[in-house]
């Protein structure tokens, strides 16, 4: 009655009061209610004090698939939905939920994009422990992520891949939603998680999806069922929206790669692109089992296998890193700092890390080395910092290795002595030695796949 | 790690989102920790937006006693508590969690005053589909209830009574607090209701307090279980702080006496201070209870039915009435209103609604007959409203009366016919008519004393 009332007499305030308190008393909202949030909220009709409510409630009551699905198709709407159809290969990405040292599309785009997939990929920044696709390819002088949706068509078109930021025309309420999550700890809710990823990543007008849910210490989701179930919702939204789906739950219990921080993983990347593998066999693993995904839902093998193979070819002969030297050409990029990599920006200072007793790494704090890179400067507490490409840590020793007391194991790259005492015990604490060899954990450890896959 | 790191370099924003996560999972927060989002909020040192979510947390997963008095205590200390200690008598207050109908304050606190114990009111206004006290004496030619605290110390010191509305000085955390709770849905907490009256009523500087918890369709908790949790947490907080506590659970099932309305109340008030009981039984007890509790904690009587012979002599001679024209002179009301009601604010139309069937009163939906009065302009959804003082309802059936069909049900008083169309059919549809005659409800379901009373 009164929701009726203040709905019909445009009590925008009050409306919504009535539907914070549906939600925070674990009533289902209606696919109508959601759109009315979302549309309001992106006219900015309505105040964030509300919407951080609604979504703090929507995060402990949980949303249903139904809501979830609502919620995701109204933020996709908020904004445009590319359409490229013009260009005749299928267009494939992928998105990973984030971790430390996740460097993967850097090597997918133009992997992919070489062996003919097109890969429209629309990514983000770093914030807290977690790195961002951005901040790395801005470690390449000029490299410009800002590009409009015209000069983004054209790139796509010409080379295959092109990679940006979020714009304000695709999906436009999960910028404002996600701003907002980042401050009022509602991040962490699949459902809100999913409409998040599943707006923009649909919005880049894709014909199917590979999805890279991390879990473990260094991951959002730290525990196996919320990782898994959080994929499930993500396959089953994009299948509902007619897209082929796949999902990887794989492992962020520690670092992937040797290398953490911007510029540093820039290079970790060309060097595998030049067949440089040594170190980096978890990552390499990893970019050609999502590449291999990739070129299964883009039609261009008939199995994932075959796309691993494709994959790795594509590296051997050298096309893939050519690819690369064209993205970074056409988005503005100094090629010769991926010919020379002496070019990207260097820290001043680097000290080694030594392990204080010998025996086997037995474990590390993922979430510990990412936030050790943002107290080095490279990385965001808050949307606000700028970063410092030039900072980072690489590692020496991974779990399961042997070493020595007094062998390092890591190298810091800094560029503040304050910065760096910061840092240091927090990456000395991150290591454990241990006398027993651990059990590996298996990088991939499940695949959840659409039904139409 | 992350909070230590915060809380040192000041990052207030990011500080929070670890206390908003800490109570979302379930945590229970430091009393320092609680202190510090009090006290940032009311230095507007925290964005709404952040509380907003840490109020919704709070609320579904519930602080604990220790947190709860923490809250209360930190509202408190936001800003200045009165000492009344140069007044010699006792200084005893009455809250109620707000209902439909109730106007005993206006008759408590010149009652009490009259009886020799004081009682420095600090009231609200109406909101949603209960009214308030404010309200009601602005109905009253003049009445001004925004007194300095001087001049409420002046009064309080020369008859025993006086009735203002909350102060910038007097817990300003609650007042941003309680205008946030009320937009995003974060009202009905008992924790963040205890520390919102309490913080309030222990700032008017009292011995004791006596709180009137409503519990029905027309009160904010509907349940009986629940109106007993937030009256044990509010007795057990008043408590620890060394305040005379005595709480009643009372029925709000119907509203409380003949008139609903602004200065429809003040007429009820007048004319039962004039002895005229008739039709308002129910109100009267009540009163006369709280009186009597009142008195008890202010010293006063041996006992509380020695506090209720007490009340009603005061009204039988006349006292509480002449001590009403003070306090209404005192506050710069015309007097001759409350001699001659015909002076107060008269609605330009008045019409009935009769009854379509015969038989008793069954029940009434108390919430509807609030919400009925917000609709003829009598109440606001919203605090940026101003209300209509003349218009109302008069009842002439209550539950348990028997009616025959044709018979007036009630009177709706109003201004405009548009909000007259719009509230009958809520009124026509609030009364139920059966063929047998109800239970009655108890009117005082429990009563919860503290240990020292």
């Amino acid at each position: 009655m009164l929701a009726a009332f203040l709905a019909r007499t445009g009590m925008a305030l009050m409306l919504f009061v009535e539907l914070i308190r549906k939600k925070r008393d674990g009533r289902e909202l209606s696919r109508q209610e959601i759109e009315w949030i979302v549309s309001a909220y992106t006219r900015s009709e309505v105040p964030d004090y509300q919407v951080s409510a609604f979504l703090m409630a929507s995060l402990l009551r949980g949303l249903s698939r139904e809501e979830t699905a609502a919620l995701t198709t109204a933020m996709l709407r908020s904004g445009s939905v590319l359409d490229f159809s013009e260009i005749p290969a299928r267009k494939v990405d992928k998105h990973s939920t984030g971790g430390v040292g996740d460097k993967t599309s850097l090597m997918i785009s133009p992997i992919v994009a070489a062996g003919g997939v097109s890969v429209p990929m629309v990514s983000g920044r770093g914030l807290g422990h977690t790195g961002g696709t951005l901040d790395k390819l801005e470690s390449i002088p000029g490299f410009n992520v800002h590009l409009d949706l015209t000069e983004f068509r054209r790139i796509l078109g010409k080379i295959g891949c092109a990679m940006i930021g979020q714009t304000e025309e695709l999906a436009p309420a999960d910028k404002k939603l996600y701003s907002l999550r980042d401050v009022t700890g509602t991040v962490e809710s699949p459902s809100l998680i999913c409409a998040s990823i599943m707006s923009k990543k649909l919005a880049e007008g894709i014909d199917g999806l590979v999805l890279d849910v991390k879990t473990g210490s260094g991951a959002f989701m730290k525990d196996p069922a919320d990782s898994e179930f959080l994929a499930r919702l993500m396959v089953e939204t994009g299948e509902s929206m007619g897209k082929q789906m796949v999902a990887l739950i794989t492992d962020m219990d520690q670092p992937l790669g040797r290398y953490i921080g911007n510029a540093l993983e820039v290079v970790e990347c060309v060097e595998i692109l030049h067949g440089n593998f040594k170190g980096s066999e978890d990552l390499v693993e990893l970019t050609i089992e999502l590449c291999g995904w990739m070129f299964l839902l883009g039609g261009r093998t008939a199995t994932k296998d075959e796309g691993r193979e494709l994959a790795l070819s594509l590296i051997r002969d050298g096309q893939a890193l050519e690819r690369l030297r064209q993205l970074v050409s056409e988005q503005g990029g100094e090629v010769s700092a991926i010919d020379d990599l002496a070019m990207l920006p260097q820290a001043a200072y680097r000290e080694d890390v030594l392990a204080t007793s010998g025996g086997f790494i037995t474990s590390m704090e993922c979430e510990r080395m990412g936030v050790a890179g943002v107290l080095l400067g490279g990385g965001r507490f808050t949307k606000e910092e700028s970063v410092d490409p030039a900072v980072g840590i690489v590692l020496h020793k991974k779990v399961g290795d042997a070493v020595t007391k007094g062998e390092a194991l890591c190298t810091v790259y800094y560029n503040s002595p304050e910065r760096f005492a910061e840092a240091l015990p927090v990456i000395a604490g991150a290591y454990a030695v241990g006398c027993e060899k651990p059990v590996a954990r298996p990088l991939v450890q499940k695949v959840i796949q659409g039904k139409s896959v």
